[in-house]
């Protein structure tokens, strides 16, 4: 039983057709973005239900699911709640395997709603069909091409990182968010009132998939909190999970209640087990993209023991209070570290940890490379912020800003490419992660959109220390934890 | 004297000329970038000063500053430390009225550099003139359109945002932030080490100051405490202070310490001092941005009792949670606001707050104008975090969504312009603000890149709820302090 929901769960991330039950030409409609969000879906194997309409945005329209030629894997159901009932009975009659039920008016609202909610319960129990929802914003997988989202329009960003969510709309707002900082995501599922498939099912099955390397969750209450932190446990030594986890107030775990109907419980217990079973929490949806493309391009810190570079006093200063006020320590620089920044930088540099670089000037990236790969190889750092000049790792910038000519641009991009590379090769090699925070706070973390075709690592960017502190308190915790359970240096490794 | 000193900053600030003393046609060097900043300042009387140039980005240049024609109200001093007091000396025979002293390599590295530092403060009271820096970045004042930084090209972004930062770079990132989110500044200055000009002399300067309705600043430590906590308990209850105040953690101390020589002082003193004063105390630079374009376009609440209105359940958790860990309310509503929504509304909504609209459309917007206004008329509620659709406060974006015709989009933008129009009448009626939390992250808290030159109010757009909520707690308060000393409830009434 337990296999075969797994196997449904394939049918229905990568279905071989999809019906869209209650499809729609009306603009704003659901039934229309959701078939706007299906174009990309490659065959096209979509079949439109709808008795109102011939044919849905190009698509032939059926009548009813039974209606329609050919196999269904999975259908969308986008249909007034009463009318669910019914409409999956159909379903399970045509051999439908899986479902989405986007309607909402369920155990959500009232007893009327939760006795639908019963009912369709039953149905897909002797049925043997699973579904996600109801009350879902739908679901979608970046490999297939499918999604049942109504707002996915064009081609959905491929990447490692799996969502799900017990909001729709904090679905939105992360996938949206994330894309925007390079992340792409492999699926990720608005888990609605999780009637039938729960969050704990998507859980076990993103555990064992081989294109999501980070799992992340919006939790507002768990239905198998058991079933969850024993997944949990096995996943995060190989897998890291983030989670964000809300409910941890008052009016807020009330106003959960009147969500989704789950129970908050006691932020203390799931703070515990959080700790207990190597799952990281985040305390906003953009720490959770931070830390999320933090692990998939820099290793692990041994430990919480942090340099500061840094272009300006001031900025030292407050990245400083950011690391302490983190649980970080601002370490004392090994006596050969500050010899060679003797010999690096410009006299008046801070002689001490933050290292401030004083003023350096942005001709003088190499005396910046220098000091940083000191501070990789001093045995006493764990990990680095650096708070460089514009045109650090940003040749193009650079050579804008110094109105290079077409040649001393090319000599500068190759003289840069060859400093970062030995970077790269040092925070490898170091086993330390950089951190950069950005000069100007509206550069993101990310140059690049496709975060699946960059082979190469990334170093995050940060708009402010805060953030990067934030990340670097998480990753150093979790090294700690895989290492203590499992002897760990990499989940991934 | 002190009325002599005012008179000077009218100068530093509004400058009839500009000499550059070590002005340089180098890309990257300072004097080129200072030279590049200057482009923009009227009249164009700047005189480069270097004996290797005849000219400097086309202007004639001198040998020295005695070589100058015409009188120079500004020096900008941009040549090694060791040189500067012979430099400044020149300037005194000369008639020079204030410099800025960009030269590093005074107190704050060595006990040369402290000799060094004494002897021109000692050049400047006898010779009577008055000078930012050293070790500053420089100084700006967007209505002369004057810039002694080296990388404000092209020209300032005027607005009514004044900016004191003990250091550069921050300095740097806060402007640089500030307007890419909409805010415009006065006046700016990087105040470097003091050793003439001190952070209090600008303060009551800008405290008398038409162009400047709130003052900003960046602080590592007062040189005259007692004097800044006066000037600041006169100040904010007619032009709001918001202060970044670091070195509250021990390294933070240090690092300070070695940046500008400042002692940081007991954290606790500081935040007693700044409470006790009306002064605003932020976090972060983002923070500092924030805190200020809400005073500038909202109502300060009259006290913390929220209500939220948002498109989705999990949203208004979360938004919910924010708020109560910024020891904000979520309060109960009035139950003739329970029976307005009700008829607004979908049958689904929460029937509380947070007040779930339960999946409302984006054609559904008059309803959710409708349920915000409700909120704005109930006794009950001081302020309101708005989680609305996307098209909300954008139909441009909405017809495009809904693929409408140019007559359905002109249609719908009068009905959303009377909609917000109304909203801002109610806004200002009932004397409470509306924070709106973008649907995706990405959006800025402005979509407006000139703040000056907009005379309609805008209602302030995070991309998160903990930022709304951050900023709502600081103008809670503002307004219980203004209200209990001086009986006022906007600094600008």
């Amino acid at each position: 039983m337990k296999i075969n929901r797994q196997d449904k769960l394939q049918h229905l991330f990568s279905p071989g057709s999809v019906a869209v039950i209650g499809a729609s030409n009306n603009p704003g409609s659901w039934g229309y973005g959701i078939m706007q969000s299906l174009f990309n879906f490659p065959g096209k194997r979509i079949y439109p239900v709808n008795p109102s309409f011939t044919d849905v945005l190009g698509f032939k329209a059926y009548a009813t699911i039974s209606d329609v030629p050919g196999p269904v894997d999975l259908a969308v159901i986008v249909v007034a709640a009463v009318r669910v009932p019914d409409i999956l009975r159909e379903c399970v009659t045509s051999g439908v395997k899986t479902a989405v039920i986007i309607s909402a008016g369920f155990a959500e609202t009232n007893n009327e709603g939760s006795k639908l909610e019963n009912e369709i319960i039953e149905i897909a129990r002797q049925g043997d069909i699973c579904f996600v929802g109801p009350n879902t914003m739908g679901h979608a997988d970046s490999n297939s091409q499918v999604s049942t989202f109504n707002w996915t329009r064009g081609e959905i960003l491929r990447g490692p990182v799996a969502l799900l969510s017990q909001s729709g709309n904090m679905c939105m707002r992360i996938i949206r968010y994330g894309n925007d900082t390079g992340i792409g995501f492999s699926k990720f599922v608005s888990t609605g009132n999780e009637a039938n498939l729960r969050l704990e099912d998507y859980l076990e099955f993103l555990a064992q998939d081989d294109t999501t390397r980070v799992i992340t969750a919006y939790i507002e209450g768990l239905r198998e909190g058991r079933r969850f932190f024993r997944l949990a446990r096995e996943t995060t030594l190989n897998k890291p999970i983030v989670v964000l986890k809300s409910g941890g107030t008052e009016e807020s775990a009330k106003a959960i209640k009147s969500h989704t109907g789950a129970l908050a419980g006691s932020d203390e217990v799931y703070n515990a087990a959080f700790m207990q079973s190597g799952v990281i929490r985040v305390s906003d949806d953009q720490e959770l993209c931070d830390v999320s493309f933090a692990l998939l391009n820099q290793p692990l810190p041994r430990g919480n023991r942090v340099a500061i570079l840094t272009m300006g006093g001031g900025l030292g200063a407050v990245a400083a209070e950011s690391c302490e006020k983190e649980g970080l320590e601002i370490i004392s620089l090994d006596e050969s570290t500050l010899d060679k920044l003797d010999t690096y930088l410009p006299p008046r540099w801070s002689h001490r940890n933050p290292v401030d670089m004083a003023g350096i000037s942005i001709t003088e990236n190499p005396a910046m490379y220098s000091s940083l790969i000191a501070l990789i190889e001093d045995k006493n750092v764990d990990a680095i912020i650096l708070q460089a000049p514009v045109g650090v790792f940003n040749s193009k910038r650079l050579s804008e800003i110094l109105g290079f000519t077409p040649e001393q641009t090319k000599a500068l991009k190759e003289s840069e490419e060859k400093s970062v590379e030995l970077v790269m090769d040092k925070i490898e090699q170091y086993d330390k992660p950089i951190f950069m925070v950005a000069p100007f706070p509206h550069i993101n973390i990310a140059d690049s959109k496709n975060s699946d075709t960059s082979e190469r690592k990334r170093i995050p960017v940060f708009p402010n220390p805060h953030r990067a502190a934030r990340v670097l308190r998480h990753l150093s915790w979790y090294r700690s934890y895989i290492s203590s359970v499992a002897g760990k240096t990499s989940p991934f490794a």
